[in-house]
């Protein structure tokens, strides 16, 4: 299977005389990773808010609200303007926003475009956002809970108190909010972040209610843990990754390789040198592969073809690999394909994403949201 | 001192009203590293010929040559595509080239416009660029050796035999050139890493002579290393880093709290949220900071005025600190100043820079080949 596949990259690379380090995604990976994603949603009664920081391309955002998504989750207020641009009516930032500064002003002109949800975490926040919209337009917040991700998000008992905050201030809460980071640690914590996600759902749902604030959105986001916590409380899931791939999520899918069909986003790149220790340099270094590795992966990605081959080192433009003795290397001048570990930061460092299919370049999708960090 | 240029960073950034997570450049920092790498190799004659990669910038790149740099290194041929349409013309590309493809093309249409050198260590890239050039334009290369670095590059001693090989195919080799990476393996290396680098050079030189070939140039660069590899045989260094400072560099030249005067480069941050673990949390993650955290340093960049917070995770819109126990945190919707691990990813990562003096938004710098990966 992976040579089939990697010969439909290559020859796309080959036929179209493409420069290397290049950024290919197969549409019909692409195609079938969100199908089959809407598919299950739509199966469980859960809504679909894929997260855009992935792609961030409008073209690949349509196909996923085509297929039946409810509207975007973007994580920045950059990213909203974007996809409201384009056309895209319903955005959740799935972000603690703080409506200062000209943020603020910014906010105001998505929420008269577009039907506007933020996240919010703290009394500060609620102010903050209190101030901005003065009461004149609908402000739509969902309050971000920690469901054991260490990270954004109050305590699922504390959500109820802050919705109350908001509500008093004029703030239309719509429902709470989480991510499980700690669905990403390794591939045995899954299926348990996915029942933490819903339990701390659950706490911070019934938090509002005794504030008597009814959560019309209750909403769960992570590829790793989406499918297993697609299931009440949980109204809506946020994951992103699950429409490019990468070899992390494949590996915490339980697939060791960090290759299989749901990776649709290879990173091209031209063998330039077997330097002096036995193994072979890339020009793909950091600048494109990031340096993003979980702990439980070796390396800066998968070579394709070469599965011994151990990506060590990523300088800015070089990438370093070893290969066990007495094993195979590519040779100079050769292009291989590589499965980067984390998809969405390898995507905010190209313009274009070059589309292939069936062995042919077929588009070029512009990343229209690629840098839109603020 | 930290309180101070702090002061004037957030000062600029209150003024101007800027959103962030937003890049900030000190242009009085800027000359200065600047000038004083000029002035020293200037003192020691040798050739300055800074590495590009860092700041991607023409304005920077222009002040530089004003300062005396006799050219720009880059990595790739996009980059130096980018700064020839911008009136630079004497670029040398120090990477490994394997002028394949349509990189064939662009190279020739660069050495046309201006006087380009590239590196080479292989027979392939040898028999590759000679192909490409046909024998109708002058091809400059230099052979590039491994000095210790353990990435790309010839043993010192193959020098010659690679580069009678390129004569020999109508290549006009015009020296040597190494980077010597250890230099970043922890601050006790710098000084053993520049007498490698020289006595590396010293060798390919040798190398080379007893093939007849006279090297021209025998070219070292790293920031770490420029100053001590800057004597005989080394007739040009390529630093890179050093214009605009980061912790990384700051650190390995003995200053453990990662900022000291060097620094031009931070990114201004909000504080977002406070989560539930008594740390904080920006709105800086991965897709403005990096994941470039080398093995001697914690976290992931120095919060200036909170020196015990460590910056101990970054996804890619959220950054996560840490403070001890009884340690202040910064109030939510403070704005902090984050000098980067490692500044090169960084500017890659945003479309301008925006430059401060004195307090004061006075400019703003395109990145002008920023992504230029091919």
């Amino acid at each position: 299977m992976t040579q089939a596949w990697l010969d439909t990259w290559l020859d796309a690379v080959a036929r179209a005389g493409l420069d290397t380090p290049v950024v290919l995604v197969d549409v019909d990976r692409v195609d079938a990773n969100i199908a089959r994603m809407a598919a299950t949603m739509r199966e469980r009664g859960v809504a679909l808010r894929p997260h855009a920081k992935t792609h961030k391309s409008l073209e690949v955002a349509r196909r996923q609200l085509a297929a039946g998504a409810v509207g975007l989750t973007v994580a920045t207020i950059g990213e909203a303007e974007v996809f409201a641009a384009g056309g895209i009516d319903d955005l959740f930032i799935a972000f603690p926003v703080i409506a200062g500064a000209a943020k603020a002003e910014r906010l105001r002109a998505l929420a008269a475009r577009c039907r506007l949800s933020v996240g919010l975490d703290s009394v500060e926040g609620v102010e903050a956002l209190a101030a901005a919209f003065r009461g004149e337009a609908p402000a739509r917040v969902l309050i971000e809970i920690d469901s054991g991700g260490a990270r954004s998000g109050v305590l699922p008992e504390a959500a109820g108190a802050l919705a109350r905050r908001a509500v008093d201030r004029g703030l239309d809460v719509r429902g709470v909010f989480t991510h499980a980071g700690q669905g990403y640690a390794d591939p045995a914590r899954r299926s348990a972040a996915a029942d933490e996600e819903v339990a701390g759902l659950a706490m911070a749902a019934e938090s509002l209610r005794r504030e008597g604030i009814e959560p019309a959105v209750v909403s769960a986001g992570s590829t790793p843990t989406a499918v297993l916590s697609a299931r009440a409380p949980v109204t809506e899931e946020r994951p992103g990754t699950y429409v490019l791939g990468d070899r992390q999520q494949t590996v915490l899918a339980g697939e060791p390789s960090g290759f299989d069909e749901s990776v649709a986003l290879v990173v091209a790149a031209t063998v330039v040198s077997h330097g002096t220790r036995g193994g072979f340099l890339v020009d793909a270094g950091a600048k494109v592969l990031t340096k993003d590795v979980a702990p439980y992966l070796a390396g800066h990605g998968v070579v394709l073809g070469y599965p011994d081959a151990v990506l060590t080192r990523v300088n800015d433009h070089h990438g370093t690999a070893e290969v066990p003795a007495g094993t195979a290397r590519p040779a100079i001048g050769e292009v291989v394909c590589i499965v980067p570990n984390h998809v969405c930061p390898v995507v905010n460092l190209v313009d274009e994403l070059v589309v292939v299919s069936g062995g042919r370049v077929v588009d070029r999708w512009p990343v229209d949201a690629r840098g839109r960090n603020a």
